[in-house]
């Protein structure tokens, strides 16, 4: 039996095929204002797991979650010179509300720095109340010119983190704590995403920032995707909206800041990441499904124990579905869960029950095989775990692979074309990163040899991560 | 020792009440943009755990979340007639985005109706594809004259739920079902609010609606909060936005709809249902923080013995934090913890711990006595358990003595300067209710005389209840 194909290959189009995937596993829709977008309920179900393996890890960091108004006095924007100049271009406007024109024309916020920098201003006195870790779960809208779904959204769902330190070296820090324990640790052990971790150069860094750290994965076609960053702020806005403690020694001072933040983007990279020309793949841990048992024909006993396989998996702590609709075609329903990339699929028919068994279906590894009614619930629980290092293992060769040590210009922009590259920041410096841009390439960070994170992006040794990115 | 005087008094003032709670407990703070607000750590943290209860009770009725764009044309609006009537003076528009002047304004969502309509319209075809339950979590804007923080701001978080069904009857007893076993059982059983659920009047309706259904609580001062409401849509949005689908019988039909929603006024709700003048009281089963273990004075012994309670409570499943900050006075923190709400607080110092006890304090009945250490967790799981059915029974006792049943328009005005009144709606129609409204009471909802919802407003027998209202 040919299988009827329902997504363009990757290799044929990749860009086509990831619009594919967002259409036939119902995960979005474009909406009807250019550059929004719908997250259907199997997409937003992605998105609340992340929401929540992220808060979990914010909070173990001390991060409190609290809420800051979408709508900013277009003023607060222009008190930080670079972060104005990074954001003008992009922003949504209200001029009118409540049936007249505003005295004060309000934006819909980008990003927060200024509006919470104006409240921690009131918030924070003395050396006692530092440091603040404030988190903010929202949407925030940047127009986008060249929109594309999940990537790169007028409006998208995110979270920001907003903290002050009394010191450098704690915000410091705290910047690579949330790189390194919340979002490195999620990306790597939740999403199977083997990232970088590493420093934007100064081309890349965020406006406003003095330091950008970022985590870069690779998608299937070689190009990167950023998947979050943390910023060092230095007192750029501390100044900016005198934020000032109290200190110790009686003196006041300008409090260091960070900001950080993951968003919706990041299913875009789960996609990119893992998918293949089947649809979806999802990591185990982060799967909403993780197991889908499917009864294959309309038959009392087969419904029964089907039932019977989803308590004993729940109980197991497995989040499992039925899918007991057999007037949908079996292979309709099959595809459908291949599609969505859910993890592992048990098909229970009459033929499977008369023998004491079931068919394993794994996503991942794209296995078949009976396995009897008794082990079902063991055999299951180790293939989520392995599958789940399999993803990450698949991903870190392919990245392993298509990652050279370069010592030119002209092999970096080589490489660039099917993969990235790794070329010496002595090698490649400003000018160079200037001449790749040209050809859209972009240092996608900065590490030591090892891999390690870089303290300043002038150590010696340390190594530039070029390639084109979305 | 006199209690420093931290609120205006409930009898003095509630309206500043109810403003001091907000500022002392830092629950919130007004935005820079008139009528919008920020939720501050310790007021997100109730709405984090309201969102939570809601969010279960929502799925454990089939609904799916998903997120829709916060930009609408302002075409879509204008479909529905009286829903376009009813938000216009309310909607903020963008009219500059990405530097330009757009060809057509969007405005920020007051409401989702038209817009998921516009995707019902797409995904609904067959009748196998009903009923469609879909919950978004997300901020909205209704621009308001006379703000009020969480009460009415000109931003607020919600969820909006939006179905589709194949019959009338179908819708109806969703949304039924939403009202009793989503907000219902959620207001009264965690909140501990005894809410009164009821039909709207037509002069009530949600504007599009054919049918609101609403929970009314009765705040502190006797006046009344609507906390959720739950709309039948008949076929109008249907209509204007051409949701059909193909039913079993091979016609094409419209289908009927529902729609509902709670927000961050509930928290407003809760303080001034609850809220005493030494500030909030927070029930038990909502309280992110349920008990909090005051380290009285600082001590190595007391800290140890502390740390093993905090342990020994969490280990319960009670939420509890550890407050051995003694660097600041005892009495501060113990007012902190009160204002905040915290239905248990455990207080222990050297002079305890040598007797073998702690001081348990119980915010909601107002009580201290010493509890042997080894009876400490079973102690306060009891106190948990009875504070939660307290806190409802004092606002149900409230609500009892403030709810006369009346036989005149006159003593129903009379009854509402401090409370509700109960009134025959044979006696009271759209006449007397127009004649309250001017007097600023308004009907709230109808009942049976048993309290039960009735199907229609016509019933005979069927009590109005009204009163004054946020």
């Amino acid at each position: 039996m040919s299988k009827p194909t329902l997504l363009t290959p990757q290799s044929t189009d990749f860009p086509r095929w990831y619009q594919d995937v967002i259409a036939r596993a119902e995960l979005a829709d474009n909406g009807p204002v250019r550059g929004t977008m719908v997250i259907r309920p199997t997409g937003y179900a992605l998105w609340e797991r992340m929401q929540r393996e992220v808060d979990d890890r914010i909070k173990a960091v001390g991060g409190r979650n609290a809420y800051f108004p979408l709508f900013i006095p277009e003023s607060y924007l222009q008190r930080e010179a670079d972060h104005v100049e990074g954001f003008s271009p992009e922003l949504a406007v209200v001029t009118h509300a409540g049936g007249k024109q505003l005295e004060e024309p309000v934006v819909v916020r980008p990003t927060s720095e200024t509006i919470i920098n104006s409240f921690f201003s009131k918030w924070v006195q003395s050396y006692r109340d530092l440091p603040m870790k404030l988190n903010n779960w929202s949407n925030v809208v940047r127009w986008e010119m060249r929109p594309r779904i999940f990537l790169r959204t007028t409006e998208f769902l995110w979270q920001e983190g907003h903290t002050c330190h009394a010191t450098e070296a704690q915000a410091r820090a705290h910047a690579r704590e949330v790189l390194d324990d919340v979002y490195g640790a999620f990306m790597t052990e939740v999403l199977a995403m083997p990232v970088v971790k590493g420093r934007k150069t100064a081309r890349e860094r965020f406006a406003g920032a003095t330091n950008t750290l970022t985590c870069e994965a690779m998608m299937r076609d070689g190009k990167a995707l950023q998947m979050g960053t943390s910023h060092e702020l230095g007192q750029n806005f501390a100044r900016a909206f005198d934020v000032q403690f109290l200190a110790a020694s009686g003196q006041r001072e300008y409090v260091w800041q960070t900001s950080w933040g993951v968003s919706t983007r990041m299913i875009g990279g789960l996609i990119m990441c893992h998918g293949d020309d089947a649809g979806l793949r999802v990591p185990p841990r982060l799967a909403p499904v993780q197991a889908i048992v499917l009864v294959v024909r309309d038959d009392a006993d087969v419904r029964a124990r089907a039932h019977q396989v989803v308590s004993e998996l729940r109980d197991a702590g497995v989040r499992t579905v039925l899918d007991e609709q057999t007037d949908i075609s079996f292979g309709r329903r099959a595809i459908d869960a291949e599609l969505k990339g859910v993890p592992v699929r048990v098909e229970l028919g009459p033929r499977e029950l008369a023998a004491g068994k079931a068919v394993l279906v794994r996503r991942i590894p794209g296995t078949k095989e009976p396995v009897a009614l008794a082990a079902l619930v063991p055999e299951i629980e180790a293939a989520l775990r392995t599958d789940q290092q399999t993803l990450h293992d698949q991903a870190l060769a392919r990245r392993e692979a298509a990652s050279p040590l370069v010592e030119s210009l002209d092999q970096a922009r080589e490489a660039a074309t099917h993969g990235w590259a790794r070329i010496p920041w002595s090698t490649l410096g400003e000018q160079g990163e200037a001449s790749l841009a040209e050809h859209a390439v972009t240092v996608r960070c900065l590490t030591r040899p090892d891999g390690s994170v870089p303290d300043h992006g002038d150590e010696s040794d340390v190594i530039a991560w070029v390639g084109r990115a979305y």
